[in-house]
């Protein structure tokens, strides 16, 4: 069980600095156009703030319940919208912001068709097409609806449904006005009763801000991780509520707030700033338009002091891009013979190696793109490794599709990595490439073996035949550098021939080190387990190469598990042996060290210059 | 000089399919309200599309010029702000959408203020809040004001304006009705006729996309980096083409298209995604409300192909955070002694580590401040490394310095580090934190050096006394390890004494390497000097450890140069007698060999666990 942290966020501290400032904020009188809410105590405050990442900040009366009214509006516009599409659902209700008063008709002269879903008429014309064959099938797809945003479950307040029921008939009228204009086609009354039930929800302060937050988060409730609204459909709900929300206040509203929003006469506001927060505020005490005087100041301050204005955006260009470097100063960890190593030296600038992260939209994609286009010329093959990006979007998709065509077309391979927790590149891929897929689009796992494949491409055309099965006698062997050839038939004998198949375990981690291994042919690699289970590739080396060393030095337990990669023969030189040569063979045994100091000496200088890559 | 490459980018191709698919559009009229207007050729086509970061992406008839027209009164207003700020414009002119056309001259009925500045009426108010004691000197801060917007001189059509005040009738009497309501103080004449002027103002394509792409890269023209408004101003207006740009279509604008926009009645269309693009496009063919059709079409298309919509924003919650970890797992490049290792293993992990990046505003800094929260009561020191960070607003310095505050109280210290290039927050703090400043505001120009002070700080509370001026003899000395004392006695006459003052050379790179160095007394550092003139820090080490034996086992010339950081005395060993050991004490040289192998190891491990973490 984690203990609750001693130190307060500062986020919390500026919540309650701002209730205490608007608390002594007395003016404005609690709507009692309903009896029922004439009863709410003017002095309840609450404000709740809810990032889209899911972390709640709330002071106050923010678990206090009241009724949702007017903010409903929007979220039913969502189902509706949801039951019926776009095109379905505007040839019924408008968007235009009317500037006139929440309880405006504004039904257009020819159609009759509200102006938008904001006002009453619009409202009601939206609780219209909410799908259900029955009026209590729509009410609990309303319910579960509104639970869905909140991530808990939500009820009606009876008492104030049986009040607005009682006086709505200015609503009735409307609905009858819309019956009239055949934008209700059936008998308005349960039309207009289910909009007094969505009105009579309670909810409390705390609903409302992970509410919003929902619609902060492209529709998933970032508290439970359920999707309330398809994502494509929360721009437009948040539009009608940038450009109605506030009735005649929307304007000026956007001008100094900055963030769609909704304010409901039981004294609730709702404003939302997508992909980033949603804000709860409630207290009763209205102004002369019908919104809650508190909550319209709290989202100024909010929105002032927190700079959260939707049109005031830092630039995202160079935000996708993570790290840029070529093959020449990234290396995958085969661990390179001198001649392989000598000409990657040469060609490795010919790898293009770029690592991305955050959200991959058009923007942030064209950035990485035009870079990799300015370079296309100079390269022969590309890495694009999305192992830190966020999410992505069908238009960067489409930047990265363009882009892979450009390669292929030009005979270089473009690889992609670590795609796997973004599976929409995989499968817009698959879509857009048709049968052309299984041989245009490589998928790699992780960067090293990707970065192995174009090392080996570049090899390929530079070094013909580096790859043939190759066979090395001892007196190649690294550490058998300056040993003359008396010195290494001595060598010879304490060497024991020992083959592995594929796949063979050579050296198992955690087991005692009793031998030193010297690769005469085929290939091992050596693997770290990592704590998720999977096996990272830690090196990989080539015939001529020892093995096994550092835990020989060390004098502690092997450290990583080696395998072999091919048909593989090995010269086991068993510690003792090593030892002994102190007194048999000590020239021997100094050249032997010489040699191991060297390549350590030369691997460290290689691992801290991609150190200061990082860095 | 760069070669042009010979790849297209996809945005271009994606432009130009654009461009293919709308020339057949040959609907609408070009405008004839004024007869230079008619003379345009209906035919011309051309789009530009302009990121906050400075690609410019153009196709068609994106060079021809043509009179910019109503396009002009967002940028007018933004001048009109920057003249008087936004309380006086607002009393002036208000930001309501009319629902009306756009020469609808609704003003207010009480106040005669028209109700947005995007209206005629609403825009002759704004070009008389302009400031200039002469006529020419306003226009003249007009065309100074477009040009730094375009990013290039911007010179009136004086045939259009001509013709603009031959048949101005209606923008007259507009500008005689604001005088009669005191909201135009003095003759309308002139300011009527700077309206004309501005309207006339001949721009091309280009010119749009750039200026658009100034507003989206707040107020920055990102081609020529030169300031055209200052940013605080850019919300409001584009907020006014947000709501009221696009007159009686603004709702469905909104809606459907997301950005905000303004039209011009000779062709132009300009879009906005703030922090993301710009769009310029021109085509002069008119719909029935005056707004370029092929315009219209274009923008539709773009904000549905490349998702641009401003309402639909992935999740930027962890798009700060781009590294974490606490000291168990990243060191300083001083090379500890095995006391201080032990030490430091044990709590390492009380040192948090966050490196930035992106753009840190309320909401990418929040995520990061709640993390740091969490874990506040288990760490003992915080370094903050800005290195990755492209800016940084108000709101998130608020949150740093309020976890700064509350570390200060805890009597732990907060490390800056890398705040150079994002001076705000050395600014900000130096203002909040007054006479504390010197005290509790610690800035280190690295990581490194702040990872050092983190961990000198627990080693000052866990190994009581390890800065003591220390003074190693020979058998302390890391590579005589295992040496009996008969063995150290003999190596003890080859090495000879040298002292170094504090900052004195004591390798100097590109030297030949003659000699190991075994460090008695003080701390040496080793520098690379980096391309850019800075030298960075490689290590630094304490006595009784050995420098300098890198070179001599690859036999090459140093490769860094190693400095004196106290008063520092080190026993030389030359490298012809390090040598000469192999005969006249085989052992003795395998004893060295091999703990110098073991420690090479060992570094080599810890590098490529560092690599690790950032991989």
């Amino acid at each position: 069980m984690q203990t609750k942290p001693t130190c307060t966020s500062p986020v919390s501290d500026y919540l309650e600095d701002l209730h205490r400032k608007y608390v002594p904020l007395n003016d404005g009188v609690v709507a009692t156009y309903i009896p029922e809410l004439a009863k709410a105590n003017p002095d309840w405050f609450g404000i709740c703030l809810v990032t889209a990442g899911g972390a709640i900040y709330e002071t106050g009366d923010s678990r206090q319940r009241f009724t949702i009214q007017s903010i409903s509006k929007p979220f039913v516009y969502g189902l509706a919208l949801e039951d019926h599409g776009r095109a379905a659902v505007l040839s019924k209700v408008g968007v235009e912001p009317t500037g006139d008063a929440f309880n405006s008709i504004s039904l257009d002269p020819g159609t009759g068709r509200p102006r938008n879903p904001m006002i009453n008429a619009g409202a009601i014309a939206t609780a219209g097409l909410v799908e259900g064959s029955t009026p209590a099938i729509r009410l609990k797809r309303l319910l579960d609806m509104f639970g869905l945003y909140a991530g808990s479950e939500l009820a009606l307040d009876e008492a104030v449904y049986n009040s607005e029921s009682l006086t709505g008939h200015r609503n009735r009228a409307i609905g009858y006005m819309l019956r009239n204009f055949d934008i209700l086609t059936t008998d308005p009354t349960p039309v207009v009763e289910l909009y007094f039930r969505q009105c009579s929800v309670a909810v409390t302060c705390r609903d409302l801000g992970i509410m919003a937050a929902t619609l902060a988060n492209r529709g998933i409730n970032p508290v439970t991780g359920k999707q309330a609204i398809r994502g494509e459909y929360v721009e437009s709900v948040l539009s009608v509520m940038g450009s109605c929300g506030m009735y005649d206040y929307a304007g000026e509203w956007i001008y100094n707030i900055g963030m769609p929003a909704k304010s409901g006469v039981a004294g609730g506001v709702i404003a939302v700033l997508p992909g980033q927060l949603g804000i709860g505020v409630f207290s009763p005490r209205l102004d002369a338009r019908g919104n809650s005087l508190r909550g319209i100041k709290v989202c100024e301050d909010v929105s002032r002091h927190l700079d959260l204005h939707l049109l005031n955006r830092p630039s995202v260009g160079k935000v996708a891009l993570r790290m840029k470097c070529t093959g020449a100063e990234l290396k995958s960890s085969r661990v390179r013979t001198l001649a392989e190593a000598t000409a990657l030296k040469q060609c490795g600038r010919r790898i293009g190696i770029y690592q991305l992260q955050a959200n991959l939209t058009f923007s942030t994609a064209e950035a990485v793109v035009k870079d990799v286009i300015e370079h296309a010329d100079e390269l022969r093959c590309l890495l694009m490794d999305f192992k830190h990006v966020l999410s992505v979007n069908e238009s960067a998709c489409r930047l990265f599709y363009q882009l892979l065509q450009k390669f292929a077309q030009a005979g270089k391979p473009m690889l992609f990595v670590h795609t796997d927790r973004i599976p929409l590149i995989r499968r817009y891929m698959k879509v857009r490439l048709k049968e052309g897929f299984d041989r245009i689009y490589r998928a790699f796992e992780d960067q090293d073996p990707a970065l192995e494949f174009c090392e080996n491409l570049l090899l390929d055309n530079t070094l013909p035949g580096w790859t043939m099965d190759l066979r090395v006698d001892p007196q190649q062997y690294e550490l058998f550098q300056n040993l003359s050839p008396e010195e290494i038939a001595q060598l010879v004998p304490l060497l024991r021939r020992k083959s592995f198949d594929p796949g063979e375990v050579i050296i198992q981690a955690g087991a005692p080190a009793r031998e030193l291994f010297f690769l005469a042919r085929g290939h091992v690699s050596v693997f770290l387990s990592l704590a998720s289970g999977a096996r990272k590739r830690l090196a990989t080396f080539s015939p001529g190469m020892a093995f096994g060393e550092m835990a020989i030095i060390e004098q502690a337990p092997r450290s990583a598990t080696v395998l072999a990669d091919t048909l593989v023969e090995c010269d086991l030189l068993l510690l003792d042996d090593f030892a002994d040569l102190n007194h048999s063979h000590p020239q021997i045994k100094i050249k032997l060290l010489e040699n191991l100091s060297r390549v350590l000496s030369s691997r460290l200088r290689e691992a801290r210059q991609e150190l200061q890559l990082f860095s």
